[in-house]
């Protein structure tokens, strides 16, 4: 016989089209440590006899973390998912195992049979022959030659056993009636021990597929962007600018915490070149007082492993991180790899940017348009020689705390030095978190995703209408979530749309609330809670953009309007419920408006770290300037999805919801809910079901 | 530094998303001896420089077959396609290559500056360097570790050099201005060497993916079907039947290679068993006379490997294989793996069959269903046995000349008995083919395909309104079609639907029409020139089935209607025309009626078997009963599609179109065509387009 496994064979009970598997298992889908996440695979077998399904997962040690049931999700398809969680982070695989259910099947065939008065003997002595076999531990093998990993067999306890062997023997008592016989058989306990070690033949499994599981914090988390430098700047008596430092930046960190958030990100630290240097508003020719933008790093001071002087020492910077610490703030630290023409390496190692014809170092440029104040690297030259230099100073700063980088333009560098990049810090560094900023089209956003950028920037800024919204809700948390954690930012300093500067101050809560809400990561940018609403003509960004300048602010401003007390009220809601700092499972129900959103998070008990079911209900009037009424179709099978085999008993209705932001209670019942929601007074319900 | 390599890495300009891959390239995707067929993938690049990618093919010796250019098919999406043909049988599998494109970055580069008169000399100078690049067919390497294959350099030719080399020196040469030397550099000849011998930076290229390719029958073939013992069977004075036989079932041969079939299948020719036989439509009973089902395998005269003694002998089985080859006819034998309770194995196997609680051998049921004349067959108590002597006997068969098999009823046995099976007949008899018939749930038909079946048959019989058939038609050409091979059949001898029986001769016509114009595999069972459309009350087959009793015709009855001559100008439509002979590319366009279904196959000349472009459109009246008139929207980019990354030249409207069913000749123009189509006339048109 000739070698016919070059191939490995499906599983006796066939599994195909496992899902999450990303590039033919050459890639990890994504995880997070204490969240829940379908896993989804095509399973069916030849002929009637019923069938089983696990989901194993396997901790990064190789052990067999939980079994878990899947049930059908398409019916008619053959589709079956089951919800698992991993607890830590590592690098898990999982399996499918799939095997025949003789129990189930005589259980159904007895059924049928003795009601029709069929074959009762035989019935009692299929079962009986069954319950022996289920006794010893005696399963059938698969034929397949052993190339997939099989389950270790569980047998019954003795007493168990016992039970089992005397129910056989009943079976085979014809003292009493098959119907009496039949029936002792379908007693409960028969069907706890069933279930406990149940008779599985012909088991086998899927080859193992991998699984990157990140902590919490690569998939929840609330930013707030800083330009450190903007922090305690002011103007001396003669007008001339004395920049923040991180010391002064460090006394806002109090603030920031009291506001909820749990990562302040920082701007580049770094020294800035004057070579080109950019002015207010991005003018080609900078005043001698500008300070230039952070994103222009690199003179005489240092380039990506120093700190501007301006901003202070390691010392400081140390401090700063100290500080954002005891606040329980972790702090992001932005790595945007491209430098100044002043900048050490163009000296130093002209080999890691690009020649021009003439000799000369190449700036960045998309013909006809030139950024001549920006050196791009090359990653072609010598790309030893860089790749250590970089990775040297991402360890340089995680020794000084960072744990988390926000990744300027990954997509301007090779995606094949990313993946080589974030599988080594992963594997020496398995703390340290990466955020791609990547604003660009969707395969290089997905595949920066897909090679280990741990959290991403989106589109998020550009859905804006009630279609787009559902549409996006839907592709981040079901259809990319295995391959791309997505974030959300209502502005950045690199974006204030069109949307965000005509809808006042109603505009901003809508925005935040839907960041704040639908996505377990969100941010927002300095400045968000003075409304700063203006563009620079023909920019989709601020005027007097603090790129370019320092933009100190004053707090008691925000006094003035609602959005602190909102952005506060937000985060605390996001740190009560579990369901909104997960990402997977979020349904979306229909409304009779096009300017009302409504959707909803769940967790149920089992995969909520407060042990309890948790479900919020968010309805969202999208229109900054109209009070919109109207009515919200909920659909308690979708407010309380099935996420394990058993079917979860649906709370009786009506139920009482909480509103997090007002503490008012309402009651909403499967069906038609109506609401009215108005700009200046409420913008949206965020609920809370109480059970 | 760790090795981060137990991945491999994406190539330097990433290609992800290859398409086909059928189960993580475990499996491999199917292809065709002579037909075209798309590879996709999503390949993009960081920054704005131009890059290409190339679908290169590989043939089971492993040497490269092919390069096809990639083109874009998703604009914003980077999803690049290329159409490849591989020429013969085999393993063969492919890759996609990736570079980054100078010569094309330049070109543009050179453009926009010479206009905008920036940089003017350094353009110049950089196309010089370029150029001698090229001349020394100096290309960068990419830096990844070499995980991937590296295509050979193309070096040009020393003339191509020196022509380089010169117009190198022109483009510093400044006695001319630099537009001038620029079009020197944008010359023709300059292009077609590029072409020829390009520039490719940093080429990689992703993994090679498995393609299982087929002999042209495998997708190409129009089936008859036939009891043989019903042709030349008759009633003797007494009444008694006599059964047809192998040399009288040869008679039929001649009207059937006539008709244009290529294909003649026989149901079995086993012996059939007497325990349980079935009677007359079906009856419990069979009498004394009743032949009994060819499906009821086995009986004292032999098993599977034995020839009905009422057929004829081995010598008469090969007598009609050899008249079948004369006359062009493959001849594809039904293979049931099931026995009648008087198979020879089931004395001396009884292992392979599933044993009852008592000690019985179980027969076929699906409680409270029973099959008492049928034993399935159990492949999980003695599998290599088992295994070993259904390869004998297929073997068997293949000694006598059959290299097609119909496999009756595939999915009530274990997918991966099938997987190892056709892995191994693949590699000890490569031509031939097994048609799976499975009626089931979509799951297991898809699974069935991708494990190897070389053919499915489908749900045609059950598609029937014209958004069923545009759907069904979309998807089995496109969505399925790289892992299971359609195979459309109006009726069998087990499937008559309720849409046959009243439609009178249009509907056979009708369902000819589609079957044997939308799929390059169709067929007809045996009595479809006879419209025999009665179905046994309360089933979906034939009334007075031949698998149960002898079903001799008269063939002279033919003759009173049109559908045998159809029969005979659709085969000779599809035998003439390389467009109905492929399965992948096809295009549905609007009309205006709900009964008028239109499509269009098409072939390039570079994929024609008679190197000509071949282009057939298909009208079809759906309607029964009904003159339809209505107005076809012909769309000249879908009649034409794009399957190569040069644009064809749509032809010059109006076209002119043939109906090869009438020889009548129509103007037809890109937009709106009028049809009038009628049952008792003609239910159809079928053009070709005249170019």
């Amino acid at each position: 016989m000739v070698s016919t496994t070059s191939f490995p064979l499906l599983p006796r009970i066939p599994v195909v089209e496992t899902f999450p598997v990303i590039e033919n298992a050459t890639l990890s889908a994504k995880a997070t440590a204490g969240e829940a996440f379908p896993i989804r695979a095509t399973v069916f077998r030849e002929g009637h006899d019923f069938f089983g399904a696990e989901a194993v997962l396997i901790t990064p040690e190789g052990a067999e973390y939980s079994r878990t049931t899947m049930y059908e999700v398409g019916i008619g398809l053959d589709r079956l998912e089951a919800w698992v969680m991993p607890d830590r982070p590592g690098d898990w695989t999982f399996r499918i195992e799939s095997w025949s259910d003789p129990w189930t099947t005589w259980k159904h065939n007895a059924g049928v049979k003795i009601a029709a008065g069929e074959d009762e003997e035989l019935v009692c002595l299929e079962g009986a022959q069954l319950l022996k076999r289920a006794a010893a531990g005696k399963a059938l093998t698969a034929s397949n030659p052993p190339s997939h990993p099989r389950a270790p067999k569980k047998r019954p306890s003795r007493a168990a056993s016992a039970r089992l062997l005397e129910v056989a023997g009943i079976l085979q008592d014809p003292q009493f009636d098959p119907e009496h016989r039949v029936g002792a058989a379908m007693m409960p306990d028969i069907e706890a021990i069933m279930q406990l070690t149940p008779l599985r033949d012909l088991v086998e499994a899927t080859p193992s597929y991998p699984l990157a599981v990140d902590r919490a914090a690569a998939l929840y988390g609330s930013w707030y962007e800083m330009f450190p430098r903007s922090a305690g700047a002011y103007q001396d008596k003669d007008g001339k600018w004395i920049s923040g430092t991180l010391r002064t930046a460090a006394n806002e960190l109090e603030r920031i915490a009291s506001l909820g958030f749990t990562v302040v990100y920082l701007t580049p630290v770094h020294p800035i070149g004057t070579t080109g240097r950019k002015g207010p508003n991005n003018a080609l020719e900078a005043g001698e007082a500008d300070p230039g933008s952070p994103y222009g790093i690199g003179s005489k001071e240092g380039g990506h492993d120093a700190i501007h002087p301006d901003l202070g020492t390691f010392a400081d910077f140390d401090h700063f991180v100290s500080a954002a610490e005891a606040h329980g703030l972790e702090v992001a630290l932005d790595l945007a790899l491209q430098c100044s023409p002043d900048h050490p390496w163009v000296k130093d190692h002209p080999e890691w940017f690009s020649k021009r014809a003439d000799g000369s170092i190449a700036y960045a440029e998309n013909p006809p348009k030139k950024y001549q104040d920006i050196y791009p690297l090359s990653f072609d030259t010598d790309p030893e020689g860089l790749y250590e230099e970089i990775y040297r100073i991402v360890e340089l700063w995680i020794d000084h705390g960072v744990k988390i980088f926000r990744v300027d333009n990954p997509h301007t560098k090779p995606v094949a030095f990313w993946q080589r990049f974030l599988l080594q810090m992963r594997h020496e560094h398995p703390d340290v978190l990466f955020l791609a900023e990547a604003f660009t089209r969707p395969a290089m956003m997905r595949t920066l995703g897909m090679i280990g950028f741990q959290q991403s920037y989106t589109y998020f800024a550009w859905r804006t209408s009630k279609t787009e919204i559902e549409e996006y809700l839907r592709e981040v948390s079901s259809q990319t979530a295995h391959m791309m954690r997505p974030t959300f930012w209502p502005t950045t300093h690199d974006i204030l749309t069109e949307q965000m500067t005509t809808g006042g101050e109603a505009i901003f809560a809508i925005r935040a609330v839907l960041a704040a809400t639908a996505s377990p990561s969100w941010g927002i940018y300095s400045g968000y809670e003075l409304l700063e609403n203006t563009q620079r003509p023909g920019a989709e960004e601020q005027i007097d953009n603090e790129k370019y300048q320092y933009r100190p602010r004053n707090w008691d401003d925000a006094k003035d309007f609602v959005i602190e007390r909102l952005l506060k009220a937000l985060n605390s809601i996001r740190a009560k419920h579990p369901a909104l700092q997960q990402l997977h499972q979020l349904s979306i129900h229909p409304t009779t408006s096009e300017h009302l959103l409504c959707f909803s998070k769940h967790v149920p008990a089992k995969f909520s770290s407060t042990g309890k079911d948790d479900t919020v209900l968010v309805v969202i009037n999208l229109h900054p300037h109209d009070c919109i009424e109207g009515t919200v179709y909920l659909d308690y099978e979708q407010l309380w999805p099935k996420q394990s085999s058993t079917n979860p008993a649906l709370p009786p209705m009506p139920i009482k919801v909480v509103d997090e932001l007002t503490e008012q209670t309402f009651t909403w019942q499967q069906g038609d809910n109506f609401v009215r929601l108005c700009p200046n007074e409420q913008v949206a319900h965020v609920f809370s079901v109480v059970l």
